[in-house]
């Protein structure tokens, strides 16, 4: 199919094609976008691109994304660095600053482990989590993993590693999402709800 | 939404959120996914875009997409330059020449007249197709156009232009399209069907 244009365009559409869901059709319609779109406009793209490979690197201390040494996070002076909330990737800090209800700092793990997939401890940065903790200074480590049987197992690991220092170790609550309905909640879901029910006021 | 992470990376989100059919949280997803991609692929993608924008221009002749000054199909020796095909777009080049059926060239309009939208002749290459008429040695103008109002009334602007000059200019056939049924086909091309049939050998 992209064999029909001139070379640069092939070229294009051919690499457009091997981004994530885009197909042979969009990858063409992008790709004429481009041909036709203002030149200042379609370099910024391909300037964007290549910046993102230049400067975004890892946080030194929790591992999320940073154009600096420290993420701005962790650059915050206001931050309570005293509590370590625990995630597996830099999109889920994004997920939880949207809330605004935080004020702690992170440590990104860099996904779960998942032996099978051949994603072993060592491959994540529970080991630099580890030292933090072994600092000192930390009150609260907070778990936020995803709420599976990956998330859950990577969980029981760090638990492991992180008692011998007496920090307090807290999961994020599991129970009925807002705005669900319980008819339609699968079983998983209500019994964490009736596990972690709370008293009313 | 794209305010949350890095600097770079948000202006990524924001130049990937502007092409068409990119939603935002479709920019995300490709932004993370050059985040995480080898550098030389993504940089690839980079170079793919300003190559695009450096490198392609339009064909001396038939105005079709070109990195030298003729297009392939014009610099081609074997083409019977005698028979120009007119098209709107250089896509439709591409459609046509897929068939294998076509040993002529071509010239590219650049569109179809629409003065509503406030496109008018001059916006066109149709000057310079009655140019390459005037020339001499053409033998048919074969109009295809795509099959409607505009490419319509297109062909009717062309072709009293180019009636002085007495070559024979053809339509592409309309009626039933292949692998059709007639019971959905629409009024307009069952009339079309009535009104081109063709006695069988």
């Amino acid at each position: 199919m992209s064999t029909e244009y001139t070379e640069s365009l092939n070229k294009l559409i051919e690499e457009f094609g091997d981004l994530p869901g885009i197909g042979p059709k969009s990858a063409e319609r992008l790709a004429f976008h481009i041909l036709k779109a203002d030149p200042d406009k379609a370099l910024a793209l391909a300037k964007a691109i290549s910046d993102v490979k230049t400067n975004i690197k890892r946080c030194r201390t929790c591992f999320n994304l940073a154009e600096a040494d420290l993420c701005g996070i962790c650059a915050d002076p206001k931050r309570d660095k005293s509590t370590i909330c625990v995630v597996e990737q830099p999109k889920d800090v994004t997920s939880l600053e949207k809330t605004g209800a935080c004020k702690w700092v992170y440590h990104v793990l860099g996904g779960h482990i998942a032996p099978l997939d051949g994603i072993e401890p060592t491959d994540l940065t529970i080991d630099k989590l580890v030292e933090r903790v072994r600092a000192g200074g930390i009150e609260e480590v907070i778990m936020a993993t995803n709420p599976n049987l990956e998330g859950d197992g990577t969980i029981l690991y760090i638990c492991s590693l992180l008692r011998p220092f007496k920090t307090k170790i807290t999961r994020l609550a599991r129970g009925l999402p807002a705005g669900s309905t319980i008819e339609y909640a699968s079983g998983k879901i209500l019994t964490d709800a009736i596990i972690g029910r709370r008293e009313l006021d």
